[in-house]
């Protein structure tokens, strides 16, 4: 497939008009919808949360021009219009019946089970179809919707703030603040757009907090999920405060969960052999629930135990420019290594300033 | 004091022609020197190596043009002129003989005790002198001359190769290889650079290293320096191959050492109270025996005791893109700390990405 250098500007357009849905469209993916016709943008449009209309209608909607319809138009659309009935009529029979004429997407359905299907009705109908165009930033932008449209599981950052040194707390579990107010309101932009931020009973007890949006614009809050095992949250703990949240232990305590549905939490019982939260279903939990995104902010420990049950996709490491020593806190707490190529590889994906620290970026190799 | 752009640009091409230096002129200062007349270069040169000619002779003796001699000329040199006998004549009088109408120089020579005179003779002469052009820039390429010149001691550099997660070697020691080929080859390069190499018998017993310069070009090979309070240096350990080696000890043992000197390796006492090797008292001894930079390759404890004891003056950090967990050991080996009031607080003077890994250079804030 080959595009021109015009429809790579539009469909960076249209990729634009998606990322205002970064905070808000969850469990929907973020979509952007722009309308051509004789190189003039007629319509634009994005979906901006479940249950208002996706892109592509309120692309339609918007038409402006000399007749007020898309005939003849082109529509380019960040990912693979639907062809179901969902809380929306179908995407696909809109752009049919407003007589676009093609119909290019970034991407198709993520999901393995009705990819193409959207396509396949429009090009059905006589539209010129084309698929692939600035692909693999469409799939950046919905990387957690892709996650769990494909493997049932959210895609699930892992923020660490760290010492040059590598140290993310004092052995007394102080770690505020070890980077500066910058690094601090990124993380809170990183928060912005998950569904969830999760975070361990050791963090909770070391720092108490509140895990929510603060320092960025935002009309949703992530669901907060706390990973406890034998429900020691204290009642009147920071995290729980204006409810949604969510308690993943390991086994049930009838007191204190009552204290702690008391304060509005849901708990769910996910324990594995050795009697702790079984981390890899909690992922699948999270999936069925809708959870696209999730930044886990914990400490060495459940950091190391995420790491180690496979259930980090990326990391986040802000690093402050200081030296704390080796006597202080890690940021993974693993194994014991015998030999190097034990290590886990990474490919750095982004690397820049953020105020006085550093931001990394990085995944597996 | 004011400078036009063109004298930045013969003073920047003077401090280009002094780096070719940078490897050969220790423990003499890397220096450049530029001849302009009627806005043209009629001579230049750099200081290679102690004994063979200054910059400002080799400039003078590569005079080209109408007249073959400096008459009426602007001379650029990126350090002040010697007014002294030393190997060579005063280039001062050097510079009066020839004819130089103007002076202009990056910085004074940082010997507190001569700073100036060499200016001073040259004003007396009736040449106009000006000081301070790109004068950050002359600095920091004599970083280590200028530190032995004015506290007496070498500049010392601390390298590390560290895992993204700070950690520089396993438990069993296992470090090689951390980084990859790029950055080994950039390291080569301040070895180079340096006057010495600097380890302690911890790293002499785990790596066995040879601490050479192999992988860039060089004419001068550094002083290797190993920190080793109860001589336990191997007699066969690489490190005293080709002798030109000191080895700080903090007790004499006579079987010990005569193996040692009979390997080629000389001897220092300097214990402390605590028996073990006196930091601070081995970079005064350093710097006597004219050592500008000291680039320290050593493990977590020697690492540690450089940034207590106060001998560290600039961090080199290589970054590799992986992790180890916090089983494996550290950076620094300093004291616990209560409050992140104690972390110590650097400045980012640089960062780079050199091959897969990134380099970090620091300085204390």
């Amino acid at each position: 497939m080959s595009f021109s250098a015009v429809d790579h500007g539009f469909m960076a357009r249209a990729l634009q008009l998606a990322r205002r849905g970064l905070y808000s469209t969850t469990p929907n993916p973020r979509v952007g919808c722009v309308m051509v016709r004789d190189g003039s943008v007629i319509g634009e449009g994005w979906h901006e949360q479940a249950g208002l209309p996706h892109a592509e209608a309120v692309a339609l909607n918007a038409i402006v021009g000399a007749d007020g319809t898309a005939k003849g138009a082109t529509a380019y659309v960040t990912l693979e219009p639907c062809s179901h009935f969902g809380r929306t009529p179908p995407c696909a029979d809109a752009l049919i019946e407003a007589g676009v004429a093609r119909v290019v997407v970034a991407m198709q359905d993520p999901n393995p089970l009705v990819a193409g299907q959207g396509m396949a009705r429009l090009a059905a109908a006589g539209i010129e179809v084309a698929s692939g165009l600035l692909e693999a930033e469409a799939r950046e932008l919905n990387i957690g919707f892709v996650s769990r449209m494909t493997r049932g599981r959210p895609w699930l950052r892992l923020k660490v703030a760290a010492s040059l040194d590598g140290k993310t707390a004092l052995n007394n579990g102080v770690s505020q603040w070890i980077t500066g107010p910058d690094a601090r309101r990124d993380a809170h932009a990183w928060r912005a757009r998950s569904c969830a931020v999760l975070t361990g009973i050791g963090t909770v007890r070391d720092d108490n907090p509140r895990l929510t949006v603060r320092e960025v614009q935002t009309t949703r809050q992530p669901l907060r999920v706390v990973i406890d095992s034998r429900l020691e949250t204290p009642p009147d703990a920071a995290v729980l405060e204006g409810g949604h949240v969510l308690i993943a232990a390991a086994r049930d305590d009838a007191a204190r969960s009552a204290a702690l549905r008391a304060r509005g939490a849901e708990i769910v019982l996910l324990p594995n052999a050795e009697g702790k939260v079984e981390l890899a279903g909690l992922m699948q939990e999270l999936g069925r629930r809708g959870i696209n995104e999730v930044l886990a902010e914990a400490g060495t420990r459940l950091n190391g135990s995420l790491l180690r049950e496979g259930c980090v996709d990326e990391l986040l490491i802000y690093q402050a420019p200081m030296l704390i020593g080796d006597a202080a806190r890690g940021m993974f707490g693993l194994a014991e290594l015998s030999d190097l190529a034990g290590a886990r590889r990474l490919n750095i994906i982004e690397r820049r300033v953020v105020g006085a620290d550093f931001r990394i970026r990085a995944r597996f190799a």
